[in-house]
């Protein structure tokens, strides 16, 4: 392990992340609160400080696998403990925990909130909380590779991006992975644009067309009213809603594919064939299921509010435009589904992610071919094309992880005893970055009841998920650390 | 697939379903109950006829595994459809849907009942329910492998005994399988026996002690009191019951190390090891959790209740002391735990293994250690052994398999609507072959209020837990069907 390396990459987020927090000073002194423009300032301060002076650190080799999971576990540690310095320093937020709690919630685009009224907090403040939203969804090193020249060589772009990025293996749009960073983040951008653009068309005033973008582009869910989207009464508002957040679950790559006018690849690609199979199949179901009790004669708006919830749920947004949680049993089985399938691999969304639900299905259906023919030999396929063991155990590993974090969380929060379903509902929610659950975090309640512990255990939650469990593993390995030096950076893609 | 092959088994096993009816006869007999007596002479007719004729069915080659596969399925389809005879003859349980959920209830060993007031019964009956749990744990193809002479050839046996025997891979005690079958019988009958003749020594009628002795073996769980073994005061009873249900979860092979004096195998036993450290503690947590606000002043009492309900729900059997749904939520979350876990392969009780837990951590920790190392060429072992890769394929193939089955299965069960976590624990308590959960299944509960559509669903699913997902989805997968003929039985082990 290369402290000097470390150090260097947790300063340059540091770095990052203040630049980030100027903008949020503006926007506070717009709307006439110097409060919060102090405590901003002050925060970014705090925080520029030590991200100039690691960064000057010197370093000349390239970073290994473990260093790439290691710098992504403590770089987004870092980014949320001064992230969560402007709540903590305007006082809007007064107890520390809290702030954290909200600052994870809002990197790891989670959107779960321990803010009981939204609405009193200042402009510059909920500014903030959103756009951690937007640099969370696409990750803060993948910017750091899309805008600076650090990380030269061979292997250690590929690690950090691996390291951040969602999904059972990282797809490089081009050979050179600096290149795919600034085209993700293009196409993020522009798609990010347009959103607020429509909204403003659609009589949305700025503020908060910025504010739901940044919350509907990161997946995220952070919303700027109590009542969430409910709160436009413009059903071309949830439309618009509904549909984006369903886009910015698709993997990026899929973008580029369609801008570079490879059609037939798009058409190939299983993860995107089923990512919709399953959300308009799920939204479908439960329009049926909710139809008559709920909106007697008005199918479309069952279909609607079913399409929107379920587009939510399973990129793991959060927003709503109904309280799903008073909905029949079925329709909440079947949210509960969708949200642990997840978002696409390389998108903005969390969960276990459709692509490795797949490749799981392959798995199983190949293990069943061998037993009845043993003697042929055949591997998982995927976009016709044959997917690595490596990427197979490392598919069936995650998920083992998934299910003791799963598990250990659900005995941890069980002992503040708020009753099986909220429990459940909530580290579901926390650990696939959804939001709202159902119960007493349901999309009308919220987590400021926890006792502190919980809060950090779910924080931490939210950590695994957006990192996707390694990298915070990584980091808690002795192995690792004891690991002095590899003897050469490792490429593997 | 051989048809003549299927015939022949199926028939043998109702063959044996047949001559197992008899006693229940004479029981009823004994306690003067004609109209079950006749009732339970009818199913045994009933049953032997066909078995009869299909055995008498020659076929001259041993079976494939696959054919292995679909036998097993087909044979516990059969097995519990005729079982139920004797309950709707006898119009003791009404409905036929109730009758065949109380007898794969009792196949499987789940020990989930439908009945509301089971003292109601007669002895006839009630010792046909509690055999099947004797017959169904140690499983009945390889109770047909240790008496038979079927199944000659070298793969046959293997594959009867694979496809019946809980656990990632079959341990043969000794190089013949029929061996292997006759020894393992003989262990699981003079452990019967033993537990028996203990009961009588503390008090318990003959009847009660033999019911109660066939609900412990099998690790079933049906009781044949209203509140089950909370029903007998004696303290003396409890501890008996719980320990043996302990040792009904051991993996009955390292009984016959025991026997044969190989106590250095017994000690490299990781399972074993295992097995007992989770019960312990999960034990020891749950007395401390419950101490103060549930035995003020006793904590012996709490450790002993603690010890039975994780030892009742770890071997899935399902009998209880305690009302542990009131308990609180820590407790029942780590009941939960422990419940999926469940017992030891190649015991009589489910779950998904203690063996299968291990494998997955193993195979996590590995995967983390080839991040860190990638050249480094290392591969799982259990009990210093090396685990072949298919093993590990196949654990993990399984992972996959239980979670889609159990998503599945909550969706369907939703839509009766009782709640979600009474739809969550039914769900899982009859997969993992448990017998009674939380909410209104919990130990005081039972599952007669569930829809028709809902009891066939749990039905299932206690043969899906019960024979190991495999069996069963050979049995609906069309290309099992369509292969004709295998080239040659194959043997792996």
């Amino acid at each position: 392990m290369n402290y000097r390396l470390i150090g260097k990459y947790t300063g340059n987020i540091l770095l990052v992340e203040g630049i980030f927090l100027l903008p949020a000073i503006a926007v506070a002194m717009a709307y006439r609160e110097p409060q919060s423009a102090r405590a901003i300032a002050i925060a970014a301060l705090i925080t520029l400080l030590p991200g100039i002076l690691l960064s000057c650190i010197r370093v000349h080799r390239s970073i290994s696998m473990s260093e790439g999971f290691v710098v992504c576990a403590l770089g987004w540690i870092v980014l949320s403990l001064f992230g969560a310095l402007p709540f903590y320093i305007s006082g809007e937020i007064p107890r520390y925990i809290d702030c954290w709690f909200e600052t994870v919630s809002g990197f790891t685009t989670t959107g779960s909130s321990i803010l009981t009224n939204v609405e009193a907090v200042s402009h510059g403040l909920l500014y903030w909380r959103s756009f951690t939203h937007w640099i969370g969804g696409m990750g803060v090193l993948v910017f750091l590779l899309a805008i600076l020249p650090l990380a030269k060589g061979d292997g250690g772009p590929l690690q950090l991006m691996k390291a951040e990025s969602p999904g059972p293996s990282v797809g490089k749009l081009v050979p050179k992975i600096s290149t795919t960073a600034k085209i993700t983040y293009i196409i993020y951008f522009a798609m990010t644009v347009l959103m607020v653009i429509i909204l403003l068309f659609e009589g949305m005033p700025l503020f908060d067309a910025v504010m739901n973008t940044f919350g509907t582009a990161g997946t995220g869910g952070f919303a700027i009213k109590n009542n969430s989207i409910a709160a436009y009464p413009s059903q071309l508002v949830h439309m618009t809603i509904g549909v984006f957040m369903a886009l910015f679950g698709v993997n990026f790559s899929v973008y580029y594919l369609m801008l570079t006018r490879k059609w037939k690849d798009v058409l190939h690609n299983e993860e995107f064939r089923w990512y919709w199979i399953i959300m308009l199949g799920a939204s479908l179901l439960i329009a049926i299921n909710v139809f008559r009790g709920f909106y007697p004669g008005d199918f479309g708006q069952a279909f609607r509010d079913s399409f929107f919830s379920v587009s939510s749920v399973m990129t793991t947004t959060g927003y709503c435009t109904a309280d799903f949680d008073k909905w029949p049993e079925f329709s909440r089985y079947m949210l509960l589904l969708v949200m642990c399938i997840g978002a696409s691999a390389g998108s903005t969304g969390g969960g276990l992610k459709v692509s490795r639900v797949l490749l799981l299905f392959k798995h199983l259906r190949l293990q069943m071919c061998q037993m009845i023919h043993p003697r042929r030999v055949r591997s998982v396929r995927m976009d016709k094309r044959r997917v690595d063991n490596s990427v197979m155990f490392g598919t069936t590993a995650y998920l083992a992880a998934y299910l003791c974090i799963l598990i250990v969380s659900l005995v941890l929060v069980s002992l503040d005893g708020k009753g099986f379903e909220t429990t459940f509902s909530a580290v579901i929610c926390t650990f696939n970055n959804i939001g709202p659950g159902l119960g007493m975090v349901g999309p009308t309640g919220n987590f400021s009841a926890f006792s502190d512990f919980s809060k950090f255990v779910l924080s931490v939650d939210m950590l695994f998920g957006r990192l996707e469990i390694f990298p915070l593993l990584f980091l808690l390995s002795p192995e690792v650390w004891m690991t002095r030096r590899l003897s050469t950076p490792i490429v593997s893609d």
